[in-house]
C-alpha cells in the first residue's frame, strides 16, 4: 500500500482552505447580524505582536499554494496582499483553491525525495519533499487556519470544531 | 514513490507533541519568572465555552494516540484526566510519545484502506484509514496543539512559530 504526495497535499489543502472560507462566511454573517464593522474582526489579534486575522488568512493561503507548488516542482504564484473585507479574503481563498486544483497529480511523481531548499530562521534548509510536507507545509497551513479560527472564536463568532474539520468523506 | 501511513502518523505526531512539550516548558519558565500561579495559564481559555489550556493538551495527546492506534488496528490506551500542573501535562505528553513509539511500522500495513468507524456529530462515520488520517486525526491534533499555543501566546508567554514547528530534518 502506498500514498502519493499529491493525495496528501492538494485535496488536504483544498479542504483546509474550503473550511477556512466557511468559517469566514460565518464571521461575515455574525458581523452583519451584530451590526459590527468587519474591520473589528479583520484586524483582531490574540496578542499585539501576532498577525491579525487578515494576515493569518493571507499566510495560510500562501503556504498552501507554495507547499503544493514546490512539491510539484513549479514556482508558486504570489498574490498581492490588498484584501480589505471578508469578501476579499474569501476571493483569495477561492483563487488559491483554483490554483491547487490546477496542479496535475503527475507533477508530484518523485516528490517524496525532491530536494526543496527554503529559508528557515534566516538560513537555507534543505528538505526532502516528504519532510517539507509533513514537517513544514502541513503544520504551517493548520497553524494559520486554526489561529484564524481562534481569533474569530475569541471575538465571539459562533463556531465549533466541526466548522474547522468540515465535511468528511 | 510511495509513503507509508506509519511515516505520516507516528513521527509526525511525535514531533507535534514534542514541540507542544517544549511550548509548555517555556510557559512553566515564564510563570516562574513572573511569579504567576501556573493555574492562571492552566485554566486560561480564549472564550468561555472553549476548552482551557489543560484540556487542549489532554485532547491533543488523546487524539494523537487514538489516531495512530486505530490506523495500527489496535485499541488506543485511555489516560485519566487528572493533570494539575505543567509537569503533569508534560508527563502526559511523554507517556503519549512513548506509546506512539511503541507501535510497529508493520502494524500500519494496509492502513490506507482499513475501515475505521468513529462517531462524528453523534453518528457513526466510516472512514478509510487514509481519510481518517488526513481529514480527521491530523487536523485535530494540529487544531489542539495550535490552540494550546494560541492560549499561551494570548496570555503573554514569549513564543514564536518556530517553537510550534520545532526542529527540522
Amino acid at each position: 500500500m502506498s500514498t502519493s504526495l499529491y493525495q496528501l497535499t492538494v485535496p488536504v489543502f483544498v479542504k483546509a482552505l474550503t473550511n477556512l472560507k466557511a468559517v469566514l462566511e460565518k464571521a461575515k454573517a455574525h458581523a452583519l447580524d451584530h451590526k459590527t464593522e468587519e474591520a473589528a474582526f479583520f484586524n483582531a489579534r490574540l496578542y499585539p505582536d501576532m498577525f491579525p486575522l487578515s494576515r493569518q488568512v493571507q499566510v495560510a493561503t500562501d503556504l498552501a499554494r507554495a507547499g503544493a507548488a514546490r512539491l510539484a516542482g513549479v514556482e508558486p504564484p504570489t498574490f498581492e496582499d490588498k484584501e480589505q473585507t471578508f469578501d476579499d479574503l474569501m476571493a483569495r481563498i477561492t483563487r488559491s483553491i483554483e490554483y491547487l486544483k490546477s496542479l496535475d497529480p503527475r507533477q508530484f511523481d518523485g516528490a517524496e525525495t525532491r530536494e526543496i531548499v527554503r529559508p528557515v530562521g534566516g538560513q537555507p534548509h534543505t528538505f526532502t519533499g516528504l519532510n517539507y510536507l509533513v514537517q513544514f507545509a502541513t503544520p504551517n497551513v493548520y497553524f494559520h487556519t486554526t489561529t484564524a479560527y481562534d481569533i474569530l472564536r475569541h471575538n465571539g463568532v459562533p463556531l465549533g470544531k466541526a466548522d474547522f474539520i468540515g465535511a468528511l468523506d
